[in-house]
């Protein structure tokens, strides 16, 4: 049996959605890589009996660990350390040390903010330095330390880890949340597992529900695989988790995926078609731009997500305007009038037109529908018409009729161009029998 | 008492934060605007048992509703449908008609996917036609069918919705759902609340904090206001529940913020800065465009976000290289080389080519040094220069040290830049020691 854990997010800003929960994710993942199987997750406001519930019920799961995030503010409405120390029945102390340093760190920051009253930050701020005795205290990374709580000697049940919402607080203060002696020994049951990645574009749920019935009847079946499909931007990813031994039963099942699904099939090393397109126009020595309507530079954005990105990205035009399209990306305005904005020869001359203009070697353009807006019979919200250009003559255009609101319509647009970059890079055909 | 309700997010890929719950905070505004007080969210994974559990702690807590999203699809890992039918006490049964009505939305289905086989295409879907006997069967919007599930007769506890993963399908589910029989007599004790929030920008959590104690300590006090304060990418969210009888405080309240904090409350009604600066540049008549080097789109992608946005943006430059700063924007070259890429006067010269070359009445300008490469000691990581040039000379600029990594500065960055847009519109002088 591998040591279990579970997270606990707190914030009625996060429970309301007001404020998307980056931290479950992040700690999963670091649970994952120490072989810790995170079963829960459970987002609580800022009520103290409801957080006391959410502990109360991960011991009852028999987890090992509870790890939180949130509610170690200045405000009243930050009672997870208080809460924490009763439920692992430790009194609240101040802690002079602690008091000491969070001062320190206030003076600095204070400096940024001058014609505040130090003393009253202060103040506020006290009640950061309270924490349960016995625990193990974190720095702080802002002004709010973290802990380690074990239960009180004598109680059984969890230790848990409380650690600052702020996403970047939290980052940095977790090796020293792992190092802790009383992590370590909370986890001690945690299992060597592996976790594979498998991503597929242009392709149904229904199909791998198939391919997974019959990889159960072959071979070494799937024994000892624990195997979750989901779609995602388009994308299906296929996601096995596994202890060493049944490494042959997933072997197995990647070759029959790979036999299965060749032409759909995009990657199998965990890359995302963002990563690969880096490192394809990377060692190709080439540089990319975009002329981008509907997707209003969500496409650039994407592609300069990337650190180092700049080495191969020379720019982009937003051309929402039909006289920006012109003027900017040199789309004929006669070709706009007798064929409309959003038509493949548009997209053609809206790639060819950020190829020129950026003096870039690929080119992408997109002109679409995203809605609610605008849409006719012939051209409904949802189609979006695509072009990549690129060197020699190689071009790949699509047009799409993509499903969902505005905001899934550009999104989903910026995941079909990505695809068709990376097959432009590859040297594919334009083969429109491939469903991109 | 209020109605209380649970929501329980299904799927590995969502405990692991490779997929981003978009479902349990719609939902929750769902629940606040029908008046019931959603207390917990949880995130499971795909097993059965600890669905199981998940569904047994929001009973033994006392909700009327448990909201289920995901769980529906046609592999073997999704298993909501049977653990709910379970959970109260329901067999499962095999409804003909439903099996019917998805075998049509499969035939049309099928069309944009030739070439599949339909007979397994059905087998793999006919397990979304067994249902709990007794429940409420709502119509698939994608294949999947959603389910109201109230406890088999003589069992207490709460009933349970069951709502597909997918978010399109889920928010075009939900107004069957509430319209539901079994739905309206389980949150029969649903109260009347409201639900207001202010925005701050500029201004730490603690200086809040403060307000918050005085007003705690004067006139009608803070009694009946449930008060929720978070910082969200840059700005200050405080969000207060209350019901009517507790209108007085809220005002005063409200008030209070009004007074000590004038020149960082920027709204009161709701509205973001986004929204506040479309509808102050639809009342100007005026148009915009970016000229963006280190958020490479991100602002421009984030002002096309509203619909209708193609009214006031005419478009934008992703101008990442020296060169198409040059080229595109008419950066001078020389001024490149002088101060740097990183640069306020840089950032200006963006601004008006943005002008200049989308023909916009204002124009945006930003530079900065995302990370995490590329830091010198003079301009460091998470520096970054904003320039807003608007018509009649009007112009406000700033140069920002933001903190996080890659991601946070790319975004906080667009945070900053729709504050100063915001200023510039209201006519607003350029007082630097305003913190923005």
């Amino acid at each position: 049996m591998s040591a279990r854990a579970g997270i606990v997010v707190t914030g009625t800003e996060v429970l309301s959605g007001r404020v998307t929960d980056r931290n479950g994710p992040w700690l999963s993942d670091r649970l994952a890589e120490l072989g810790v199987d995170h079963a829960f997750t459970l987002v609580v406001g800022d009520r103290p009996e409801d957080m006391d519930r959410a502990l109360g019920f991960l011991a009852s799961s028999g987890v090992d660990v509870i790890i939180t995030s949130g509610g170690l503010g200045p405000t009243a409405d930050d009672v997870t350390a208080e809460v924490v120390g009763r439920f692992q029945g430790r009194e609240m102390v101040l802690d002079d040390a602690l008091e000491g340093r969070i001062g320190e760190i206030l003076d600095r920051y204070m400096s940024r903010w001058p014609g505040l009253d130090p003393a009253a930050i202060r103040a506020s701020n006290r009640k950061q330095a309270i924490v349960p005795a016995g625990a193990t205290v974190l720095d702080p990374v802002g002004t709010a330390p973290g802990l380690v709580v074990p239960p009180a000697s004598g109680n059984g049940g969890p230790t848990v880890v409380v650690l600052p919402g702020p996403p970047r607080e939290l980052r940095e203060m977790w090796p020293a949340a792992a190092a802790a002696d009383a992590f370590g020994a909370a986890i001690a049951g945690a299992a060597d597992y592996r976790i594979r990645t498998l991503r597929l574009y242009g392709i149904p749920e229904s199909e791998i529900a198939q391919t997974l019935r019959a990889a159960d009847a072959a071979g070494p079946g799937l024994d000892g695989l624990e195997i979750t499909t989901c779609l995602r931007r388009g994308e299906l990813e296929v996601v096995t988790r596994y202890e060493p031994g049944a490494a042959d039963a997933y072997d197995a099942f990647e070759a029959l995926v790979r036999a299965r699904h060749a032409d759909t099939l995009f990657s199998t090393d965990g890359s995302t078609v963002d990563e690969q397109v880096a490192a394809l126009l990377r060692s190709a020595g080439w540089t990319i731009a975009t002329a981008e309507s509907c997707t209003g530079g969500l496409l650039a954005g994407r592609l300069t997500d990337l650190a180092g990105s700049s080495d191969y990205v020379a720019g982009g035009l937003v051309v929402y305007s039909n006289e920006a399209k012109t003027a900017l990306a040199g789309v004929p305005s006669s070709l706009i009038v007798s064929v409309g904005a959003v038509s493949v020869e548009v997209a053609e001359a809206l790639a060819d037109g950020a190829r020129r203009a950026l003096g870039a070697d690929v080119g992408v353009g997109i002109t679409g529908v995203a809605g609610p807006g605008g849409g006719t019979a012939t051209k409904p919200v949802g189609l979006v018409c695509f072009s990549v250009a690129g060197p020699e003559g190689r071009r790949i255009a699509r047009s799409s009729r993509l499903p969902g609101g505005r905001a899934d319509v550009r999104e989903r647009s910026t995941t079909v161009a990505m695809h068709l970059v990376r097959r432009l890079l590859r040297g594919e055909t334009d083969d429109a029998s491939v469903l991109i």
